[in-house]
């Protein structure tokens, strides 16, 4: 952590206009532009960044008097809580399905910004330009285009002013973009209201046919092609993207000559340009789109087995069932994905739920399976039955370590409360910032901080991994992956004996909860599970 | 830290084969590719990788019977050392020069291992091509050219030889290796010996004739064009790469095909491509290579002003002279950069000694001033006098705190052999290795590992910085910098007091060392002074 302004661990003040960055997308449609913006976005609140998107198709649909486009599998929900032990805020949307998971959505713009307040109800599906004709983005449609460069410039104003007058970190400004004049129009419209500010260009480009169909296949389930026949809707779909690609320009000579920062993404990770980045911000956003990889896979996190009261036999108890049900899951979740795929055909019919990942089968069979636990003893020993299969690999890592309290460590709440009140009030004051007094002693911040590696380990990763972390750690990865805001996620109910499942999707995650049944060594699945606060918000 | 196999922030093991790299360099000459790879493999061991560079020009060199060229600044002196408290060995090559600096050289392949030891005394110039006619590189010229084939192969298996049978982690090959042939038969040599080895290309691209122009300015002033008239020798050295140029394919859309990882420096940090790249360290390669920049800068390294015995008012003493003494320096340095701009033209004459540098007069003076402290207080309290300037921008870090000594913090080390002689013990036997007991107790690999992000840092900015560190810190930084072996890292004598100049130049480091003089206030230049060995190696 550093205090200072520009500071590659800490928070960008509001005053630090040149610290502030917006960010441009380039990108034809169909090529996975809101999946980044929206996982960028994530990561930039998880990492204490106070960044929204900014999406100009949005803007468009209302402008043109069009309801946004739902997509049918990302349907809002009432966002009632399932009732929790106190107020819960998720800022994901989560929706239920038939088979008790639950699908958490990325935020969408215009929908909720940061905070998570609800900003419109207006929802977008993948991509920003969906519901409109393919003769509205006619370059020759010069009424059309005029209409476009303004709500663009209107979008991009409120993006000013969120980060002039509102106190925002990072603006997403989420479109095509895809002729240099509009890019030209958009540096000049930025330098005329702040020319300090940080201008950073993201293009996403496909090139890989696997990676195209995936996201066509995600494009022909959405809102525009539903019950259409698959073969008419591809063709149409592609007509749509001729049309933008007939005045298209990807990013290159003339950002270099003008000395613009760019990143450009080719096939999600595969190869990557970046050019002239300028900043820790910039640098650390091309570390983490770098990552990126759209390999399926689980992501799981528990805390280690009991170890109260040396209660060692109930702690080996849930490392052996842990063990055990993790491998019956990992079989299941291979023969499912193995299932879908013998099944798919592209177009895809109705009915075909082949998860949109470039992979092909083979390259699941080889599919390994990370444990990661912390150096302490308790979550080493919860992997002792996973360290004696050769089909895992169990890593210890010091940064899942938890949370260092310092001089105060080894004491239990009560005790601090009692021995030293002074502490305890400006802890359950301000849990977020308070930093534990002592030698190593660290607070929330210090734990995202050095959990930023690990998310960007887990996102290079094409493996399964299973994190046997500590409160504090599983706390604060759930909160990247289910996108807590940031007062939450010092006070979300993560008890010994859970176990989280998640999968990447393209629009989000699918998140299941299991609790362990000691009975029968086993676990039971709690459908339609949401994460909760803790009582009394003070452990 | 981990413990593991494949791990972000430990060590390869001998035994992991996979976790192995080999580094195959492509560029034209005068592309500053042995920069790249010397300043790699300082970087690599500095990680505690044990790595090595192999530089097929020097073994031509030896097989077609020339001596290696010596690049007369680089001309190797005795290697003895100043009188040392104890042994100390250095890796970089110090020469003195008539102004009390010293030049630290970047090791050379066949000259330096990763050990320290010597292999050969052949020393070569910035590029491995430098001292045979542009015949011998002409592709018509087939006899040269199997020569040529012969010797690299030959290199590649000396390569392989160190990772297969002598545990080293990372080979560097250092060549040209400027066609898609050559490249398919290294790959294929390669596989050959060992398929799960990892091999990642590394180009180095010049387009920007500033950078390409301070390229020529240091072969210029090299052996081959010493004293000769400076038009003609520019004419002979661009006729010698246009011999390469003409049979000269970059990498792309072959390696892309074959999924072969690849990085691509287009003028040194500006823009980079990265392709296809796996595995952590080949990601931590690419984030060190895309922090590179060449612009002249000061680096100053020194401990907190006195603390013990709560001599506070010796402690703002310093804080007081340190300041007035690097501002001084700070308008000195300025003075003289652009005394030799001035100066300088191309190509060079006799007695230019233009810093060759693709920086203008005017960038440099918009250079900023960093003044990095740790967040304890004696750190913090050094800089108090700069805090008060604007003309610095001070900022705290916590990845430079002391190092951790855990449940011992605040124990001296006399204490220590009193009361945990056990302890003391351990940590006498293997500095490097021991690790402190209790909560939050740290060793060197966790200093050197936390002080990562720190030196990609220091490497990204363009401003000068001044680093108000702790003795482990500045030992890890100073070995860095000074390409000491992992043993010497725990034993350099950094005392309370010295201050340590380093400015980084495309042949190493220029280093000079100051002393604090208490009653002037002020500096003393300790001339020729070299970092030495602390008396017992206990502290």
């Amino acid at each position: 952590m550093t205090r200072s302004k520009v500071s590659p661990d800490g928070r960008i003040p509001d005053r630090d206009v040149a610290a502030k960055l917006v960010i441009v997308m380039v990108g034809l449609p169909a090529r996975g532009k809101s999946y980044i913006t929206k996982k960028l976005q994530r990561y930039l609140s998880w990492q204490q960044h106070r960044s929204r998107i900014f999406n100009v198709g949005n803007r468009r649909r209302i402008a043109t008097g069009r309801k946004a486009s739902v997509h049918p599998k990302l349907a809002p929900e009432p966002a009632h809580l399932d009732p929790p032990v106190e107020a819960a805020s998720i800022l994901l949307q989560g929706v239920r399905q038939a088979d008790g998971s639950t699908r958490y959505l990325e935020p969408t713009a215009l929908d909720l910004n940061e905070d998570g307040q609800k900003n419109q109800t207006a929802k977008e599906g993948m991509e920003d330009d969906n519901d409109q004709s393919a003769k509205f983005f006619d370059p020759k449609n010069e009424k059309a285009a005029a209409v476009r460069e303004q709500v663009a410039m209107e979008t991009l104003d409120e993006l000013l002013d969120y980060l002039l007058l509102e106190g925002g970190h990072v603006g997403i400004f989420d479109a095509t973009n895809s002729t240099i004049k509009r890019r030209q129009n958009i540096v000049q419209r930025i330098r005329e209201r702040e020319p300090k500010l940080g201008i950073l260009f993201i293009e996403s480009i496909c090139k890989d046919p696997q990676v195209l169909e995936a996201n066509m296949r995600l494009k022909l389930s959405g809102p525009d092609y539903r019950d259409k026949d698959p073969k008419k809707s591809l063709e149409d779909f592609k007509a749509r993207v001729a049309a933008y690609e007939s005045a298209y320009e990807p990013l290159g000579a003339y950002e270099e000559e003008n000395d613009l920062q760019y990143i450009q993404m080719i096939d999600v990770g595969k190869k990557l340009v970046q050019n002239r980045l300028k900043g820790f911000l910039s640098g650390g956003i091309s570390t983490y789109l770098t990552s990126f990889n759209l390999s399926p896979r689980q992501i799981w996190i528990t805390r280690h087995g009991q170890s109260v009261d040396n209660e060692l036999e109930r702690g080996h108890c849930y490392g052996q069932a842990l063990y055990s049900f993790i491998t019956y899951k990992r079989q299941e979740w291979l023969i499912d994905q193995k299932d879908k795929l013998s099944k798919a055909s592209f177009p895809p019919l109705p009915g075909d739920n082949t998860p949109p990942y470039p992979e092909s089968n083979g390259d699941l069979d080889e599919k390994n399976f990370c444990v990661w636990t912390s150096m302490l003893r308790r979550s080493v020993e919860t992997a002792e039955y996973f360290d004696a299969d050769d089909d895992y690999d169990v890593k210890h890592w010091e940064m899942l370590n938890e949370l260092n309290s310092g001089r105060l460590e080894g004491m239990t709440y009560a005790e601090i409360e009692r021995d030293h009140p002074e502490e305890f009030k400006k802890r359950a004051e301000d849990k977020l910032n308070y930093i534990y007094p002592g030698v190593g002693g660290e607070g929330y911040l210090q734990v995202i901080s050095r959990l930023r590696d690990m998310v960007r380990e887990i996102e290079r990763i094409t493996d399964h991994v299973l994190i046997i972390g500590h409160r504090s750690v599983c706390r604060v990865l759930m909160a990247y992956f289910m996108h807590l805001t940031r007062e939450d996620i010092t006070d979300m109910d993560v008890p010994l004996g859970m176990l989280y499942a998640i999968e990447p999707k393209p629009y989000g995650i699918e998140f299941h909860a299991y609790r362990y049944n000691e009975e029968q060594r086993w676990f039971d699945e709690l459908p339609n599970y949401r994460p909760q606060m803790v009582g009394g918000g003070l452990i």
